[in-house]
C-alpha cells in the first residue's frame, strides 16, 4: 500500500514564460505527471485498455496556489500525498520545492480524479469503480501529512 | 467601468491529449488569454514596462472544475466575471460553455492575481497597489452573476 | 480549388519564454492551426471516423527558419502555400509576418504531410490516398508564391 | 572538448495528442532540452547574465523527420552530435530512438543557434561571437556519425 510519493525535475527553458518564471499552467502538468510516476511506482497504470474498453481517470477538479517562483534549471521536488480515497475517485495533495538557501514551499496543489470508461466504440465516458489492483494498493495518507 | 467579459476560441488540435480531449492544463492558459484580452478590451495592458520597472501581476491561485470535456474544433465561450478587487489584487471567476444541442456548461475556474513591480536591476519582486488606471476602469460585477 | 490561405492571430502570453519572445517551437502549432484553418476554410476536416477507420494525416517533415522574434501580443498574418500534391501527400509552406514600421518576415516554415488511416480495433496506420472530396478542393499553389 | 551527448526521457500525457501519439512540436522541444543537458553537462550555461548583457542562443533554423511515432509512457533515447561551429553559431543533429523489439529510428532533427547578446538597457540583440569557454568544450563531431 502506498499513500504519499516523492519526485524531482528540473525545469526546462520551454517551461518558462516571458515574467522569467515558470507558467502557472505548467504546475498541473507536474502534477499530473507525478500522479502517473506514483502509478508506476506501484505497477500500476492510469489509461488501460481493456476488455470492458479504455479505462481512465478523468479530472474533475484541480487548484494551485503559488508561492515562490520557479525558474529555468531550479530542481524542484515535487511531493504527492493521497487524501481521498472513495469507490470511484482519488484526491491528491501536492507540495513543490526548491532549494534556496534551505529549502522554500514553492507552491502547493490539489487534484481530484474520477475512474472512467469508454466502452468499445462508444463517445460517451461513464464513471466506475476504481480497478481492484489499484484499490488495493493505493490508499489515504494518514495522519494529514500535507499540512504543513 | 468593466466588471465582465465574453469571448470565444475554437479548440486546436495541438490543445487536445490522447484521451481526445482538451488537456486539463489549458484550461489555466484560456483563463489566462480571457484576463488578457479583457483588459484589452478596456484599452489596459497586464505587462507594461515602466520608469518604476516591470509592472505586471502574479497569479497567486488558480482552480477549476471540470464537467464536460472540450474537444477539437470545438467552440467555447469563456465568460469573465471580476469577484473581488483589493487594493494590490483582482479575483477572477471563468465560466466554459459549449454548444451541444442547448448550452452545455464545460468547466467554472478561478484565478487571483496580485500586481507585482520588478524595480529595475533587481531580481525580486514585490506587491504594489493596482495601478490607477486599472483601478478606475475595472470593478466587481454586482450581484454575483457566475453563480448559476 | 484552393491553393493559397492567410490567417491572423495574436500572440498569447503562455506562448513567450523567459527571453521574452515566442518559443520557437510554437511556430509550429501555429502552422498546424493554419493548415486546420485552411481546411476548414474549404468545408474540409482533417481528422474522420469513418467505416475504413479514423482518416487523418501524419506529419513527416517540418522545419522553420527564423528571422525576427514575435512577441506577446504581436498580430502575426500567417500566410500558407501548397508547394506540392501526391496522391497521398501534401507539402505546405508558410510566412509569417507582423507590422513594425511597415511589413516584417518574421519566419517561414515547411510541413509534408501524409495520408493515413487506423483501421478500427488496430493499433497500425498505413498511408492511403487523399480521399476525392480533399483531393477535389486543394492544388497546389502557381508560380511559386512562397519565393520573395 | 565533447560533441556527442546522449539522454533519456519519458513521454509524458500531456505531451500527446488525440491522435494518440507525442504532439509532432514537442519533438522540438526535446532537443532544446537535450542541447541544454549537452551544455550542463560541460559545466556550461545557454543563458547567462553577465555585465555584457543577456547572453544566449537564438534559434534560426529547426527541422524534423518523424519515421514512428512515439507513445505515451514511451522511454526515448535522444542523441546529439555537433555537426557545425563558426565563430558565432552552432549546428546540431539529433537521433530519436526507442525499444519495440529491438531499437527503432523515430525521428531526426536539426537545430541550428547562434550566439547573441542583448546589451543592458536594450530591447534589440546582435550576434556576437561564442563566449571562449564554450568555444573550448565544443567540437564538431568527426566522420559524420549522424549518418545512419
Amino acid at each position: 500500500m502506498a499513500s504519499t510519493f516523492t519526485t524531482r525535475r528540473i525545469i526546462e527553458f520551454a517551461e518558462t514564460d516571458m515574467a522569467g518564471i515558470v507558467h502557472f499552467s505548467n504546475f498541473f502538468r507536474y502534477m499530473e505527471a507525478t500522479e502517473h510516476e506514483f502509478f508506476r511506482s506501484q505497477g500500476l497504470v492510469l489509461h488501460e485498455d481493456t476488455s470492458e474498453g479504455m479505462i481512465g481517470w478523468a479530472r474533475v477538479h484541480a487548484e494551485c496556489d503559488y508561492r515562490f517562483p520557479l525558474k529555468y534549471l531550479d530542481e524542484v521536488e515535487i511531493q504527492l500525498f493521497v487524501e481521498e480515497k472513495t469507490g470511484r475517485s482519488l484526491s491528491y495533495r501536492f507540495r513543490f520545492w526548491k532549494d534556496d538557501q534551505g529549502p522554500v514551499l514553492c507552491a502547493e496543489g490539489q487534484l481530484r480524479v474520477v475512474c472512467i470508461v469508454r466502452p468499445p466504440n462508444e463517445q460517451k465516458i461513464r464513471a466506475r469503480q476504481i480497478p481492484e489492483d489499484i484499490a488495493a494498493r493505493i490508499e489515504v495518507a494518514s495522519g494529514k501529512p500535507w499540512e504543513l
